[in-house]
């Protein structure tokens, strides 16, 4: 275990009893006051591997947060729905103590399988264009106090697109957009299981619309859509309906060859006033 | 209940047991071999306003279809899975004898609240350009055969933009968008229940890509926002990443204020050449 990539020990699950779960919530993945909601839903996506492993991919999962996870034992308890012949439906909760965290829905098959009978891709949407991660505003450049309020910082490197980050230094662009460069720190190649969590790794949006703080989410889906190709993913968030004291979040995710493999959004609410 | 409008009336449930609701799957829903998934989704809404009353909107809902429903009873379980000060989280099911249709995982809050204490609307998304509906093609004037197969187009007005409908002519625009006006056949003014089924009772928007035939729904999460004011709504669907033998339909949903009220994304299969 020890020498499998940081991500994999993490996110790591253990059985306990039929249906049952157990891992461990890392302090290495706080943000504020809670661990990150994408980092947990990885952590589901282990425990559905190992209960569905003829369906290692949660094609389709959405997960509504019930509470925020803290670090220290969680465990997920996994109720298979429905398994066909190409995909199975799971229901998954994510608890610590009698507290539930998380619970899901996903739909799981193998994409490489979907790939293979349906080799046909037709995407319209566009990549988004980016500077050079070179050209890019290195998270780890945050200020100290910054670093230390988000311990998840760490873990990965994230190159911020510089045409969105302005409110880094007090002016946000309004523009409801940001965007960046992701890679693992110690060099792991991205899978599906990254994609669970690199969708919420970004600022939330709402810090371009000059609402800087911690913006809860209410519920997130993600489609996951094909396997990333090596090197560093290319990750847009952009929100277009700010309503309610809520706002949706949009997420894609492209990879290093131009592909569009996966998208989210969430539904979050709006941070209130520092 | 003879007197209230056809929609409440088809989508109305009794409660037979704590956390049991009974409904009727009405054969005017059909579209094609099973019952329409978003008419289905407002029997879940008025399962959610009996379990949740001071919670009645279902602000997130997220669906995953595991059959095709049938016309005839069917049963909803739902489980409060928190209920805190403004939001409650819920669990549903839709089940007809021992098969389940619809398995579901709804945050449920009240709209009008939330616009009350957060009145700020910051929508960046522009309401989509359409001929006025008198200038659209009416889904009444489809083929007797097409509306032989398609029952429910007899529950609704809908009048498709002729920008995005060369596909029932045999010339499919290959841009994968469908929109147009949708109002209620007898009168009835849209509300949250209403948006729903909206979401759903477009033609898939793999028509206009040349892909004919019914496109299975894996899973459908909508996010309402606001309560709709009276008149016509304006649907679109787009989707802009068709590959492994599925597809992502985005829907947007404005009212005759200007205001975008709903969105749904969906993950659904690619039709089988017929």
């Amino acid at each position: 275990m020890t020498d499998s990539p940081e991500f994999d020990r993490l996110t790591a699950v253990s059985t306990s009893a039929p249906g049952r779960y157990d891992a461990e919530l890392s302090g290495g993945w706080v943000v504020g006051g809670g661990v990150n909601g994408g980092y947990q839903l990885a952590v589901l996506g282990q425990a559905l591997r190992a209960a569905v492993p003829a369906k290692p991919d949660p094609v389709v999962l959405s997960a509504h947060f019930l509470s925020a996870g803290e670090p220290g034992p969680a465990a997920v308890s996994v109720d298979v729905r429905r398994e066909g012949g190409s995909v199975a439906t799971v229901a998954l909760d994510l608890v610590q103590g009698d507290t539930t965290r998380i619970t899901a829905l996903a739909t799981c098959g193998d994409l490489a399988r979907f790939a293979a009978r349906a080799p046909d891709v037709r995407t319209s949407a566009t990549e988004p264009a980016m500077p050079p991660p070179e050209e890019c505003i290195r998270a780890a450049d945050a200020p100290a106090e910054v670093r230390a309020f988000v311990p998840m910082l760490d873990r990965f490197d994230l190159r911020l697109d510089p045409a969105h980050a302005a409110w880094g230094f007090g002016e946000p662009g309004m523009t409801g957009v940001i965007a960046g460069w992701f890679r693992w720190a110690d060099g792991r190649e991205p899978d599906v299981l990254s994609l669970l969590t690199v969708c919420d790794v970004l600022p939330p949006v709402t810090f371009d619309l000059g609402m800087p703080g911690w913006a809860p989410t209410l519920e997130l889906t993600l489609h996951l859509r094909a396997h990333p190709a090596p090197g560093w993913l290319k990750v847009r968030h952009e929100t277009r309906n700010l309503a309610g004291g809520m706002f949706e979040e949009d997420c894609e995710i492209w990879d290093s060859a131009g592909r569009l493999v996966a998208q989210s959004r969430q539904l979050a609410l709006v941070p209130r006033p520092m």
